[in-house]
């Protein structure tokens, strides 16, 4: 064994399934060693009282992203990735977005511009695809799946995203070829239209609206559609988002009929209601995303299949804006109606705490329930594994080192996005991420994102273990 | 009590819930009395032996519609409640179909047109709605459903047809304030059009690919959407022709939640399946309709879906075409391409005979349960009961008097439908109807349609029972 | 014709299918004619504003059953029977209960002699089974099915009367073979004790504990293994007085399995709640029956079954104890544990009121649903059909007006059973009987018992029409 | 870092969570260090090529067992644990039982001295409860649960073992207050004497009746009634020996619910099936085990359950007869009836090979969910982790070395069971068992048991964590 770079000393390691204590050894940024007892690396980091874990995965992140005119995200990658650090996470992935009639290839191009020698951590890229000409099927999907880009995202809604269900089967099929694995948002375009413009014509046209304008059934009615596409394609598709009860049972009824659907799920949708919208003024724009929020019986759902296995990861869907901005919340047309706030909330920091605290601390689920959720199975489902996601030999040294005891409330003060403001002020936590390490070099420690920007890479990344041979 | 126009005698009299023996009396067109026995009466008919039953009520019967360039219907009004009433029935709806830039108001009165003066039963119409325009939602819906149009239907596929997801919504909308029973076509537009084109580019255009092109997920997730819209918008529904499990499971699931989804089923989903399409030559195209007939499975569930009250009404969907003719299944596109093969079947004289012999004589539903599944529901349903549907004072006297014991071999040459083809040829049956009388006229017996053909009415229908107040 | 002995004029005519107006005629105590207008009837009756409906028919009433040392029913034949008929009905089915030891023959005889000449409405027993020897198993059954006693009961619980699977499974096969129909009681009798002893151990002795030992879960998990013991003899039961959600859910779980598990449920699931039995002092109970009422969930529950179909029967469970009396709810025993409140409470005369307030008043059910679920399907079940339960030619002249307009208020003072106290007092009901008539004559009228008590008959049942050829 | 004992190199470490390549170095009996290159051991094993596993944990194996007059199981200790070395195997679990009568503590006795000295693996005791007393209830269980024995074990059938109602619920209760966790043995005693008894009054006595005897029917009301007083008691439990559709489905109704129900299941369900007992002359006897195998729609259902999560554990029920033997499966009653042929099959070192060929050869489940079925949640559910179960620092050196291509047919002359004969004779897999460590000692190699038998320890255990703090 050559001179180790780092050893961490003392702590209890915890995958996503085992736990036991030990030092972990690290040569050239890779995990290289694991022993009851490390001695003479370069660097020694003590996390005695501290659990060892898997750097975070936040496999739904959006940074830097367009999102229509005069409006601008609140997180470019150097903030983003920041942010994912000092929420104990290693890795993010965000996503390339194709604007109609634009070649994939040059929006990839374009987003990886905006990455490259800014990132605190690392990060990939899925592909929004927006535009499913013969093109882009035929020729720059398969392309970029060989280049590493395994994963692709459709929408169901939004004017400018959204595929019908045409559109969506070709999309599936290149995926099915491909082994690409489709990450869908589950909202029915038409459903949404039909009832925004009616609460609009009744006047109804606070933040609040926007909850009502999207209730379960219209994502549960885009879930079956997708499960039937992807059941008739033949393809294993990735149900993001999921807010409730009502999605959650058409994913769990497909498992069960054995189709290969798999789900994800977010902090909001186990902390946040609907009632959080109907704040005073335009307060409630701050808790605007899609899916909203839904209510508590909605999250004791989503709490069961987290625990009951529906549910295989679990992300932020960071999508970051400033609140008292014109580029944001409170951009000109906003008051107008909800219709114009613009969709999406900072999460990528404060995702980890948020699941540890509800789900570990309060009982919920195991440690490793937790690993599996937040780092191992977004490996697995993205084609990471086994370069990332554990602690074993030879995977990258990405390391959260974790206080499963401290005590801390969560609130904008502390927090390294861009955003004005987070959504869980106030919010209390036990188990907090103190240090984070990616590819053996720490990135993050005690409230302060340490290093140069540019540590973080861009990786390519395989086929979806979930996808299959 | 008024000398009696005619007594049914002798015979067993069944009902929705009950049979017993009894004589019938009739004056004026409507039963006005039920005895141990009458007598005196101008006319009597010796029913000894037989089963005295309501007429039968087809809700589903496509009659000289715009069946697209080139291809013309094989029956006209004439022909087809002639077909109806030696089938044994006494009531049939038809449709009106609005063509796309047509007034649905013109399009009910060129239908009316047709029917008028040349029908042998009694004859209603449902809306259909292609062209949801302002003027249609707004007035035309709104004064039609006045003058007992109370039944829209409405298709999630076929070019001319398909009304998308916000279209749908806005007709629900209007059948819940007004009160009108929503028929829905459930298979979907997009997903029937790619796997379609993918059949024809592998050169797979033979009739049997109709049924590959229409795959049971294609119809559950049109159903799961539609009952998704009716729960939203808050309105009842009636899916019609389920054809198979899956899409019987939703309306199922969607029962036993409470939502108001009824639904119907039709001989071919009882009696033929796919392989049926997968004759010599172009002989499939005789079986082809939509849905598709599905399996022996599929067959099996219906029977249960029809014996535990998943299905209220059981109708024929006849749409007759003739098969060998340049008009009907053999047009000169047909051998191109399974798609040009004009969808559906003749029924409307063979649906009693089939379902009374599979299902009372074989012992899996009750007699009154045929009569609930073929006349009373379907005048409950959409409007015409107390006026029709079942044997007791005051209601129009349309019986049916049928023979529970006589074998018949189902065949073309005893069936006066205008098809030149039945696609049960051969099917034997046990069970048959003897006379057919609308309001106290006979209007067939023993094989011969008798009466003039003005005698059937057009009518005007009340709210639906199953909408409520 | 010959001359009628009664017309009843004007009304509403309500059968479990429709609903019109017409006249009845009654010759001989049966029905020979239904009219438009039927004159010259020795006598007249006028239904104007009423619903003539078929006679209630109570298929779960105790009358004068042996109840254990010291403890005496509030109702023998005469009380029973006049408190039915003016609660609507005109049949009740009653017990036969073999004593261990005892010949079933000789309680047959001993309980027919009790009711013999003693009779306002019609009766019929069933076998309660308690010691199935060989004996009575090989012989006495077979015997006593063709007699006419053509429905048996068997319990799962109390002390006296509890059989273990293995008799239950022997019971269940002569039923097969006979093709009798198993009434079951569905409770598991280890754990009623298990808990019993351990709230006694506790001093949770009140009448309350009654419902504490006897939780959902109790009945759920013995009407799973009644089911699963008629699925393996394969012979159809009759799970009666189903409480709520938990044991119905098993009920619907096997009928979508296509088994032939029929239920019933009575007023008390649909009123009453647990909470009840938690009175003052004694108080609770009153409301102590088995199982015990449950919870405005359950409520809920049950509705949806009766809407639904899940339920064939609504019954009573007439088992009338005195509140007030050292031989009834206040026996010397009964402050020292609810084990020794007797089981048990009157209903046979408000069962009808309350349903009918209840589901039709409320627009749970319509018209046909409450005669299908107050006395057709009774007649159906149990073999009486159609001798009784509808209105037709042929039938009984079993007939009850019914106000449905009429407003009460349930209070002992009015009623005419022999208990001291009624569970319902002050409860508001819309709908009222107002005449009860048994095979042509008058038994009830206006609050008032008429007639001679010998007027009632003692029937010999047919198969159960459930239980099928 | 002392000097080592043994490396195990240049293998594939596989948990329940992850595969990596890694060295792995022992001292003392522990894993003290996992890396990419361990030298300077005292002794080195090449894993080259090979996967290097957690030893397989059989938490399910019947040994020396008392099996009833002039039966006599075919291993003691001795020739099981070599068995299960052979396997694959670094621990068994086996039981005591008391007989009626006996105290529990000194069954528990008799059973140690069987076992000590003896065994070549570590093994540890499940308490088999036939005499629930009051002093086995308070005072022995508390005892032995802080002894070390914390799972007990109960029967639903079996004349010496069977508990009734009543017993099971203070079993159970004691469980609660214990945190021991119970295995149930779930199927009906009355039901399959009833069954049992007509088959030999028809004269069906062969081996195949056995089956018969024992539908998948009485398996789930068993299932369904111990998940029933699980719930009322408020305590987890694990159903063991799960062999078929009906039964899975009532684990999986109750997991979806939120209960702690367990369940296990075991090679012959997912690869014999009740056909294989229907041999020539008596050979059938060589497959009687309970519950009997199924067919092959049930084994597809197991299948699912292990995909999906349903079954925690793979056991082998290794409960070991000779057939040719008149104390084993030919005693001298056998071929008068199926009742007299001992129940249980040897498996325990079939088990593994069977799971890893069907399993992961065949890509119905992943390399760690093989690990998880088969060792890590065995120590996780009956309290020896983290000692035992996973490759971790600190965890027992219990290692099993897997060739994952090597293909074998498996057959009685290369097993080292105790028994004659093999239910799997001819059986081909793909995955192989090369090498066994038991706390670091090779016990097992090509072929070969090695080592002394007195090597395995008889393990005290904690409380499961499936039972929780």
């Amino acid at each position: 064994m050559s001179e180790l770079d780092l050893a961490i000393r003392g702590g209890t390691i915890v995958t996503a399934s085992d736990m036991y204590k030990g030092d972990i050894g690290i040569f050239d940024g890779r995990i290289v060693a694991i022993s009851d007892e490390i001695t003479g690396a370069r660097q020694e980091v003590d996390a005695s009282g501290l659990w060892v874990m898997p750097g975070g995965i936040d496999s739904h992140v959006h940074i830097a992203q367009d999102s229509g005119p005069g409006i601008v995200m609140a997180d470019d990658f150097a903030s983003a990735t920041a942010s994912a650090a000092a929420g104990g996470n290693s890795t993010v992935m965000s996503f390339a977005l194709q604007k109609r009639g634009q070649s994939l290839r040059q929006s990839v191009e374009d987003y990886r511009k905006l990455a490259e020698g800014e990132c605190f951590v690392d990060t990939s890229f899925h592909l929004i695809i927006s535009d499913p000409t013969p093109a882009v099927l035929g020729q720059e999907l398969p392309a970029l799946v060989k280049d590493g880009y395994t994963s692709f995202k459709v929408f169901m809604t939004y004017d400018d995203l959204v595929l019908n269900d045409r559109e969506l089967l070709a999309v599936f099929d290149v995926a099915r070829r491909e082994k690409a694995l489709v990450m869908v948002h589950c909202e029915g375009y038409d459903t949404i239209r039909f009832l925004a413009e009616r609460l609009e014509q009744e006047g109804k046209v606070a933040p609040y609206y926007h909850a009502v304008s999207r209730p379960e059934v219209v994502e549960r009615e885009a879930a079956h559609r997708a499960i039937s596409h992807a059941q008739l394609v033949d393809v294993p598709i990735m149900i993001v988002h999921v807010s409730g009860a009502e999605a959650m049972e058409q994913v769990r009824w497909a498992q069960r009929r054995g189709l290969k659907v798999y789900a994800e799920t977010c902090p909001q949708y186990i902390t946040l209601t609907a009632e959080d919208l109907d704040g005073l003024g335009m307060e409630g724009a701050k808790y605007v995303c899609s899916p909203p929020p839904r209510d508590a019986e909605s999250q004791k759902a989503i709490w069961e299949g987290l625990s009951q296995g529906v549910f295989q990861t679990f992300s932020s869907d960071h999508c970051p804006f400033r609140y008292d901005s014109p580029q944001g919340k409170l951009n000109p047309k906003a008051r107008s109606s909800f219709r114009w706030v613009p969709n999406g909330i900072p999460g990528v920091e404060t995702r980890l705490p948020i699941l540890f605290s509800e789900g570990v601390s309060k009982g919920r689920i195991t440690p490793q329930t937790f690993v599996a959720l937040s780092a191992t199975n977004h490996a697995r489902m993205y084609g990471l594994y086994p370069k990332k996601g554990s602690i074993g030999i030879g995977f990258d040294a990405d390391i959260c080192l974790w206080d499963p005891k401290r005590k801390e409330t969560l609130r904008q003060e502390i927090l390294h996005h861009g955003s004005d403001y987070t959504p869980w002020e106030g919010f209390e936590v036990t188990g907090w991420p103190v240090a984070t390490f990616v590819r053996g070099k720490i990135v993050y420690r005690d409230g302060e994102v340490l290093g140069d920007r540019g540590h973080g890479q861009i990786l390519a990344r395989g086929i979806s273990e979930y996808v299959g041979a």
